[in-house]
């Protein structure tokens, strides 16, 4: 299949652009197969098979979204505005321990539908029965990096190794290449020391990444401080964590020794602002980690702390937020924070060099946003408009793969209708079954 | 004209309705002429000259967006991430002198454009060349509270009271009473008290409510304390600012006791938290001025430090960012933050008992929001998925004053397509000009 993307305003995202006095300019993608073949002044007179006019739009590399628990949709506005340990007591687990290979299956269906619409590409899912979340990226065309979350508290840790294992082994590089994995013990809290080793020994054999929150709250580092006498930082450099390439949520608590710690084990952070905010877990210090040359992404956590998976509004969020809190208008300028959606996004799931960026060889993940929209007019710094003005339903074309899964906001590859059934009748149920 | 909305969620937002135990019911909304007729039960077989089907919708009040400044649309991301006076000083001011009746007729109404489209029917705006607002706002169907912006200092000054004088009686309770009017003095930074005391014996004379930017950054506060020896809430207190309707846009940097002292005189705060972070002015305390009993309403200030107009956007920007402010996540919950940007919203625009509620008797400014989305499924909390979840683009259908100005996205008063090729056209020129 070649695909030629005509006359968009296109975002490259490389090191060579960014260094350029305007870091888009005005052209033509071509894709083979999966892959970017050409970008720039390309004619139309090749033997293309399809050819998508970007007239109006601005062509970025698909938005990666680097922490999630596609499933949780299903709890999307379940519960809010509660306190946090409340929340998840009460009202959270609960409903998790009922949920059926069904209710992951349609409920990361639901989050697919959500993100392709808002013009995610990959993202980095954590979650239970990851079978069935691998089948739903499969069978999407979505790309997706997916961790078995494991507890390493009482019997289940055993279990949840040996999920974790099969999981990496039955589905690294599946889907054509579109799913890879990560170990994914969920907490320096949930995950003892001892835990810990066993899965890194797992993780040398199997040479996968590791997907962790770290530092996401204040009674997490009070809680491991008060067990180990040191900070969740300082617990995990210990157990051998930063050997690996390790993906690490949230990182809201973080002094600035452990900030130069991070940045020199070359530790990847997923952020995640508005999760942040809405749990009011804190502010995360990503300008002072960015400054120290930490790779710092975005994601959107779980539907049901946030509550949209939309990567636009991320974007604007983590911007504005980090403004807010250095007391400067300047820090975290858009164009920077497109990067952070981006690039690093890429980087940090260790697809560096296969996705985030429009060139020559990369993976064929590209998004068309409409600018052709009231709320985009008029026509000024087109980065600007895209962090600070534009939203998820803006997002008319989507290819993943090199492949059109949504174009003029129609998914190609799912039924939608069904999976909004599907999904409300797995809720109905779980909410029934659990009053 | 009889109108019919059938079979929508609706959530009314008056007191009796946050009473009970659910605060929205599944009912019918009959319009006659520009008011809300009956609300619930109400059979079909009236003879209604339409009848639009709110199936899958939710319907709540238009929503109010009590500060802005439409036609700075024409500067949406013309200059970002600067620090503020840098950004005032060498791009607004400069490109703002420039702009004629033309600039500000195509610049407001593509502001309105962009409010109908994501669920505003009443904005305050405050800005220059207000004949200009007043007719876009008079042709559109949109409602507005209009005030001539003034700075005091210079020869300026008188010009822009006689100026906002004439204004104030040509306008007042026009467009069918869809405009009313404010006196506008800027800010106290730049109306010094003299100017104010004369604004405010028009302000007696005339019989209209003061719309000003109050307390934003800590320069203002420094400014005022330097000069006056007193920060800005007392010196418009000691102006006699407060015994009018004042609606004070911003109000970050007040303390405790000037928190009691605006509570006390009813002065009621427009809050803008995009704009807030954006330009890094600060957190306001807006859970502390709600516990205290202030009328808290939200707007979204001007698109050229936002970047966009979408009050949906706003509410949930308001709440998450309480919620990190105060490390509480049960503060501002969905349903209250829905209350000031409608109800509240009203009574700081000297509306209250005539929008803001869906009830017998109030204009009938209804939005209808489709929930038929991917992201606002599956069905839980609908006020905490209006306010955590939705998109502006949600809005499918709009009443202002009883007339449906937007219907399924269509715009029916306003030719959107000319308005987006005004609009710009008069930016080319203006961005010509000022180079
Ligand atoms: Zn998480
Ligand atoms: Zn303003």
């Amino acid at each position: 299949m070649k695909i030629l993307i005509k006359n968009a305003l296109i975002y490259p995202m490389t090191e060579e652009a960014a260094a350029r006095e305007e870091p888009c300019f005005q052209g033509n993608i071509a894709i083979y197969q999966d892959r970017i073949s050409g970008v720039g002044q390309i004619p139309e007179e090749g033997d293309f098979d399809k050819i998508i006019d970007g007239t109006d739009c601005v062509a970025i590399p698909g938005l990666v979204n680097t922490h999630t628990h596609g499933a949780m949709t299903l709890l999307r506005s379940y519960a809010d505005d509660m306190p946090l340990m409340d929340w998840l007591q009460k009202k959270i687990w609960p409903i998790e321990n009922l949920m059926t290979d069904a209710d992951i299956y349609w409920g990361t269906l639901l989050s697919i539908v959500e993100m392709i619409k808002s013009g995610t590409t990959t993202f980095a899912d954590m979650y239970i029965m990851m079978d069935q979340v691998a089948r739903a990226v499969d069978e999407s065309g979505m790309r997706g990096v997916l961790a078995r979350g494991m507890t390493g508290l009482g019997a289940n840790g055993e279990k949840a190794l040996l999920e974790s294992v099969d999981f990496i082994k039955n589905w690294q590089g599946k889907g054509e290449g579109r799913i890879t994995t990560m170990m994914g013990p969920h907490a320096p809290y949930t995950c003892p020391p001892d835990f810990l080793k066993k899965a890194l020994s797992y993780v040398e054999q199997l040479g996968v990444g590791i997907h962790i929150h770290l530092a996401e709250t204040l009674t997490e580092v009070a809680d491991i401080e008060k067990d180990y006498g040191k900070r969740p930082v300082a617990l995990m450099d210990e157990v051998g964590l930063f050997q690996h390439h390790v993906l690490a949520a949230h990182v809201v608590h973080v002094n600035e020794q452990e900030i130069e710690l991070l940045a020199d084990k070359k530790v990847k952070v997923a952020h995640n602002p508005q999760s942040n905010m809405k749990l009011a877990s804190g502010i995360a210090p990503v300008a002072q980690m960015l400054k120290k040359g930490i790779t710092v992404a975005i994601g959107t956590d779980g539907a049901s702390s946030n509550n949209n998976l939309d990567m636009i509004e991320e974007m604007r969020t983590a911007s504005f937020l980090q403004k807010v809190a250095a007391m400067d208008p300047t820090v975290l300028p858009a164009y920077q924070v497109l990067a952070m959606a981006t690039r690093n996004g890429a980087d940090a799931l260790n697809l560096t060099g296969e996705i985030g960026q429009i060139a020559v060889g990369k993976k064929a993940d590209i998004i068309l946003v409409d600018f052709h929209q009231p709320h985009l007019y008029p026509h000024h710094d087109a980065a600007a408009h895209l962090v600070y003005a534009a939203k998820g339903s803006d997002v008319k074309t989507v290819l993943i793969d090199g492949k059109v899964v949504m174009e003029n906001r129609q998914l190609l590859t799912l039924d939608e209708e069904r999976i909004l059934y599907e999904a409300e009748k797995c809720t109905r149920r779980l909410v029934e079954q659990v009053n």
